[in-house]
Order: C-alpha cells, then sequence, then structure tokens
C-alpha cells in the first residue's frame, strides 16, 4: 500500500485530472500534475504542478522523479513521454492497456479474441482500402482515424451519399478504421475498476444520451433489463481481467434492439459517463482509481441513489451557476467554448430499482 | 454573485479550509490559504497559499489585496489579522459573530437576549468571584476559560472533591466562566446556512457523542423525536438571523431529559459534526458554506440517507485506511498526535426518518 503522505503524478490536467486529485488528497495522498496548459483545471487541486511540454524529457525524467507513482487522465499521451518515465516511477494502468485503447484496430481484435461482439470492421489506409472495406462493412458505416480520436473527433460518417471526396480528405487525417454503424437501441457503459491484487468491484451500468458526439446526459439506473444489466459487468470484468488492469476502466458499449451487447471501444481511466458516482456512491470512480493503483483495497461500488447526470456544455455554465437543488462539479476552465465540457450536474433522487 | 474563478481567501489551513478549498473549486472558484504552518492540511488542495504569521500586519495586507473575498476556519482569529484585511476585502461571516463566539461571557448574554435556555453562568476573574458564584451556578459546574477553548481544552470540571488550588490554577489561564453542569440526555448540534439574502437552509440535527471532550461520532437522522428537531432548527434560524449571519454556522446543543433545548454554544464556522453532509447531502456543509459568502443561491440541505460519521483520531487511522465500505475523508497531517484528528468515515445507509 502507498503509504500516507506519498505524491501521485497525474499525466494531464484538466478535468479528470482534478476529480482524481481530490480523491487522492480525501485518502491521503498528495498530488503532482504535469500539464503544457499554465491553466489547467486539475493545478487548482493539486499540491505541486510541472509546466511543460510532454515532449521535453528533461523535465518528464524531472517529474518522473519527484513523484511516487504515476497515472494519467487521458489515454492518447505520446509514447515518447511514457518512455522518459517508465523506468523510474510505477505506471498505472499498464501499458498494455493504454496501446489498446490508443489503436482502434488493436481494440477491435482484442475485442473479437475474447470473443466479444463488435461493429464489422475493415483498417483503411487507402482508397483503395476503403472502397473494398465497404462492401463487406456496408452503409452506414463510420470512417474514424485509427488514433486520437475523442468525443466524436476524427469521424465521417459514410451514408449513400457520402462523396469519394469527402471520404479522401479524412484519409489524410492518417490511417483509419471503417466500423459498421450500429443501428443501436442504448448506448451504455460500464465502469469498473481492478485492483494489484486482481480484485474486480463494477459500478451500475450507467445509459448514456450523446449530442453531436459528445456526452450529454448519464442515467443511473440504465432503463435496461437487470439480467442485461448483469451481463454488461461480466463483460467489462472479462477486459480488466484480460488486461490483467490496474485502475478504473470505461466500457463503452451499444445494446441493439434484440438487447445483444456489442462492445465499442474501452477507455483506460476514469470516465465522463462515470461522473455520477460522485454523489451516488460512498466511493465515487476517482477515488476507486486511486485506491486500485495505490495498492488499497478498493472501495464498495453499491449505488445509494439514483443519479442523473448532466455535462455542462460550453455557455450553458451561465444557467447553471443558480441550480440548488443538484451536485455542481464546475471545473474551473477560464475559456468558454462551444461544446466544451465546463462542468457537470448529478442529479440525486430516491434509489428505485 | 462572486464571479466564477474568483479568489476565495480563508485563514486558517486546517482540515476545514482544506474541505471548504475543495468545495469552492467545485463550484468554480479559486482558493488562497493563510496559515502559519507549512504543512497545512489546506496547502494540498488549494490554488495558492501563505505561510505566515496571523502577526504579520504585511503579509496580511498583501494575502486580503490578492483575494476577492476572504473566511476562516476557526473562530479564534487574533483581532489584529483581521484589522489589517477589514479595509481591504469582504469578511465572511461579519465580525458580530466572531465577537460573540469568541467570548463565552458575550455569547451566554446573547442566548439570554434570544431567550434561548442555556447553562446557568457567571463570569468570574478571581478566587472570590468564583465563591460567591459556585453558591448560585451549583456543584457540578464547569470552570472555562473564557476565550479560546476548543475540543475540552481550558475546562475543569467542578465538584465536590474539586481544591481551592486547581481552581486558582486554572484562573491563572485567563478570565473564565463558571457553568453549570448539564445533566444531559443527548448532545445535538445544528449545522444551519444563511445567505447574503437572508434566505436560511438547515441540515437535518446530529447527535453527538463526544469521548474525552472531543467530538467522536455524529449520528444523523437524530434519535429524538420529530418535533424536537423542528424546534432545533427554529432555535438554530434564531440564531442566524439575529446575528444576520452569512455563512454556515454550527449550534450545540443539548437536550436534557425532559426534552428541553439548552444552548450550549455556537460556532461560526463550518463544525466536525457537519462532515456526514459530505455523503448525506447533495450539497454539503462546506459548499453551502461557500455559496452563502459567494452570493450564490444556498443549496437544498435534504437528506439522501442516515449517516453515522465517526472521526479518526491519533493512531486509528492505521487501522482506518483499509476501510472500503465508508467513505473516508483524510486530512493528510503528517504528524499523528494522541487525540488528533486526522481524518473522518462517513458510514452511509438507507434513509430510514
Amino acid at each position: 500500500m502507498l503509504e500516507q503522505g506519498s505524491i501521485i503524478g497525474i499525466l494531464g490536467g484538466g478535468q479528470l485530472a482534478r476529480m482524481l486529485s481530490v480523491a487522492a488528497s480525501r485518502i491521503g495522498y498528495q498530488t503532482h500534475i504535469f500539464d503544457p496548459n499554465p491553466n489547467s483545471p486539475a493545478f487548482d487541486v493539486a499540491t505541486s504542478k510541472t509546466i511543460g511540454s510532454f515532449q521535453d524529457k528533461d523535465l518528464l525524467q524531472k517529474f518522473a522523479k519527484e513523484i511516487d507513482l504515476v497515472t494519467f487522465e487521458f489515454e492518447n499521451i505520446p509514447n515518447l513521454a511514457l518512455e522518459q518515465i517508465e523506468n523510474l516511477v510505477s505506471i498505472f494502468p499498464k501499458k498494455k492497456a493504454l496501446a489498446i485503447s490508443q489503436d482502434r484496430i488493436k481494440e477491435k481484435e482484442f475485442f473479437d479474441n475474447l470473443k466479444l461482439k463488435t461493429a464489422k470492421y475493415a483498417p483503411i489506409d487507402t482508397f483503395e482500402d476503403f472502397s473494398k472495406a465497404i462492401i463487406k462493412v456496408k452503409i452506414p458505416s463510420i470512417l474514424k482515424t485509427r488514433r486520437e480520436g475523442y468525443d466524436g473527433k476524427g469521424q465521417l460518417l459514410i451514408t449513400k451519399d457520402t462523396s469519394k471526396k469527402e471520404v479522401k480528405e479524412h484519409l489524410l487525417l492518417g490511417p483509419c478504421i471503417l466500423e459498421s454503424f450500429i443501428n443501436f437501441n442504448k448506448e451504455l457503459s460500464v465502469i469498473i475498476a481492478r485492483d494489484q491484487s486482481g480484485q474486480v468491484v463494477s459500478f451500475d451500468p450507467g445509459e448514456n444520451i450523446h449530442r453531436a458526439g459528445i456526452l450529454h446526459t448519464t442515467i443511473v439506473p440504465a432503463r435496461i433489463p437487470k439480467t442485461v444489466q448483469i451481463d454488461l459487468i461480466i463483460v467489462a470484468g472479462k477486459i480488466v481481467n484480460a488486461l490483467d488492469y490496474v485502475g478504473v476502466l470505461g466500457v463503452e458499449i451499444f445494446l441493439n434492439h434484440q438487447n445483444e451487447i456489442i462492445v465499442n471501444e474501452i477507455a483506460p481511466r476514469v470516465h465522463n459517463s462515470g461522473h455520477w458516482t460522485q454523489n451516488g456512491c460512498v466511493i465515487d470512480q476517482f477515488e476507486q482509481h486511486i485506491r486500485a493503483i495505490s495498492g488499497r483495497k478498493l472501495g464498495s461500488g453499491e449505488r445509494h441513489s439514483d443519479v442523473t447526470m448532466v455535462n455542462i456544455l460550453g455557455d450553458e455554465i451561465e444557467a447553471s451557476l443558480n441550480i440548488s437543488n443538484g451536485a455542481m462539479h464546475l471545473y474551473g476552465k477560464k475559456e468558454v467554448r462551444k461544446g466544451r465540457k465546463m462542468g457537470h450536474i448529478n442529479y440525486v433522487s430516491q434509489r428505485t430499482l
């Protein structure tokens, strides 16, 4: 168990790091955040900060020497950055999960190996690849960059109206994957934790509603049959065990109209769709992650209340400030931009199911 | 309303400031903590810190100029410190509540004026005062220093076995008050908030159990009749209205065996017996305080769960680290001392009453 007062380093200083930092302090650790942005949200609640580039080898090494453990808040950390620090300090979650989640092809192959149903897919490097693949994958489908996409960025919906030019332009972004479009009934996610001894604790699955590719609302309990909820947790458990994972991981899942589970993607970190746990559980996803990586016993994943989590995007922040019947979690971001995640609100009600 | 990104200064950097700081960041503010102790618990989660003495006029003035608002985590702030900053920045809660709570005689007179029942008392400066007063106040009674007592410090229980020498020695601590000992059935507290427009929101009263003069456990709901709960809140409401109070205030109350309400003392700040709100309510006492002082609308005081809060004192911290069924709130204190408040745990269960 990481000793009280030890310093947990976090790569990335956004809202996830901000909430991880608070959770770490709550269970007796100090934090040190590394981020290039001097206005990083996490700096406000961290013990120490380093403002620097993820390309700055010397600074990364200095950072690594000052901390007792390191974790990250986003999966697209440059490999170069990890290489600078991996011999100096333990990194959790381990690199395997990162490598898989950074590459949509590897991710799909990983699901295939676990015999988990996922969308039909094909790797696309050239327009010729695309022309062949579209026959198998069919329309509607989505052309996504293999790497570095998030919140719907780097994605092109392919319909009968999509032009050759659009496809070719999209391919300029880099290697892609073509995925069949899932005509889903529900978008769901499971936030699950696995500790260093292999113990697994899951939170109840959440039902997610996206707007313009960005998560808008998570509803817990998800409005799906109880048996499906259990199956979802089993799928998530399979994934963290196969990865020999340590930490919290989010699994995004589609449920089709036949209640079939189709795994979409994994995020090797705390996840926006797990923010409801802050006010629905005694121990939230942030503390659960810190517990896992610090060698502590995981907390209970029990949910005491029903929760609807609503993201505050862009200028919705203004109207949100007067809310008094929900738990507000603002990220302290100075600049308001359209679609930017500024905070979220957890609306809590008595547990029904 | 204090603008997003504004800086809230806090005098004192202990665990209360630590939790206030997290709450402030949660609703979009930065924090700046002033404390002489370089290992102050609040520094870990604050945006900025000043390490300095409450006697250091220049440093206090510099601090005041860098913040948009100031509050405090303890009532025994030297008047000198407040005088340095009061013309530079708004202080909440206002000085009136501080002046009353800093002086046990003024506090009793304040209760008298509000026609609230309190213990019999008499001011004691000399042994002669004591000899006269003991006839009226009777034994058992408690001789307390008028100022600066907390957690049972500066208190002497007067029984038939107390010697003249003990009393005389106690009087060397400074001006005192003699209070009749209340043979109570329950020790209770009400945590109540009042905003700048005079709106009042109370949390449910807590039932407190002390050990060796230090709060050990708070149970919510208190095991008292519902009518008494309501009366307790009315008493607390009277107090904050009479003080024209802004912020969160704790009222400590005895209930005798006839279910009579006897007001013991007030604390013009967030209060240890209100820590249960962190996991029993959507908006906790810390956020409620920040909302009040920053001109925001108060949050709902509704309780969604039953909670038992247990303080972690001294070396109990070791055993606490393995707890996984309660919400742990550790203060990051480096030095473990007997009876020192190291953290607390909120045990949450389904709401019963």
